[in-house]
């Protein structure tokens, strides 16, 4: 089975790493780490990621994972990208997003009328874009799977991982990495957190986004 | 802020990500990826991350964070891994470890009779090498926080923010990452997981720790 995970400069390190972390795990899988070009690609906190293969290396992966990130709007209107991702999604067994990666997805055409989901603060651009959002973690419609922001990818992962290999392999899985969360605070999503907290990351993605 | 995050040969990702994201979003953070020699590190399930820096570059950061992995083995006997957390250590105003990552601590001596935890696979060893285990998801003494396994480091720093930068900074933090756990499962740690499968992660870890 091989995975697909696509990078590019700007991504969310997390966003990526999160289901890799989950979905290589499972038994006779294989990670590509996928680009335009191959080489590193710089996330938007600075940790550069390796590319291996250019995108015409791997025409026809069994999963798509697509990263979220400010990168996200460079990587949307890149006709290589798109293209990629069209083509891959009319052969994957499954097509999945993490966080604003689904605007990707949307972009290439993928989202067209279906139910998705990204970070909470893009909901309304992946309304634009032609899907439908819903403010969920996730969003499983057919063969697309749709995370929320960042660390929803690995509760994506791990639902992905049921999937193709079934509860006994995800639980393991779940155990192996030791996913028995226990944030410090009830404020990791908008209809949690206090409307200040809501607005100081707001304010703080519109700086980032202008950078 | 410098924070030096370790990488290593068969580091696991997740350990070295997880707190990369939450951290490098501390206002006046920056992130310094550092390694014996620099360059790309291929993690166990894959894939490469690039330390930018080498270890002499990088002498007294704030903040010190090892990850864990099978690569570890190689990293706790490597004299120049070793001399670099100790001397990092006396300097740093918080010393941090996810995974077997508190092995490498330990190692390096910075852990003798400090309780600390790791991986639940791993906590014996932990012992043996002069600390004192315990089996919770985070163990703060002093200066030292320790997390347990690879999901953990997202926990750890989460506290760890909040302990630099106050409560409103760390939920906005949580918020940002969109922090909202819901794991498929209740077999995130071993207490919670049905035997057979603590039993097939231990078979799993005993396999690929052979490779």
């Amino acid at each position: 089975m091989e995975i697909a995970i696509l990078l590019f400069e700007r991504l969310t390190a997390l966003d990526a790493v999160g289901p890799y972390e989950v979905l290589s795990r499972l038994p006779g899988a294989t990670v590509r780490w996928v680009a335009v070009e191959p080489g590193p690609k710089r996330a938007d906190a600075g940790l550069a990621l390796l590319a291996d293969h250019p995108l015409e290396q791997v025409t026809a992966p069994d999963v798509v994972v697509v990263p979220g990130g400010f990168g996200t709007r460079t990587a949307m209107q890149d006709p290589q990208v798109l293209e990629w991702v069209r083509s891959a999604h009319e052969t994957s067994t499954w097509t999945t997003s993490v966080c604003t990666g689904s605007l990707v997805l949307a972009a290439a055409g993928v989202l067209r009328g279906v139910e998705a989901t990204t970070h909470w603060n893009y909901l309304e651009q992946l309304r634009q874009l032609g899907a439908r959002p819903l403010s969920q973690r996730i969003v499983h419609r057919g063969k697309v799977i749709t995370a929320a922001g960042v660390s929803a990818g690995i509760d994506m992962g791990l639902r992905l991982a049921q999937q193709i290999a079934g509860d006994t392999v995800a639980q393991a899985i779940q155990l192996s990495i030791e996913y028995d969360p226990d944030p410090p605070f009830e404020t990791g999503s908008p209809g949690k957190s206090p409307p200040e907290i809501v607005e100081l990351v707001r304010r703080a993605a519109a700086r980032l986004e202008a950078e």
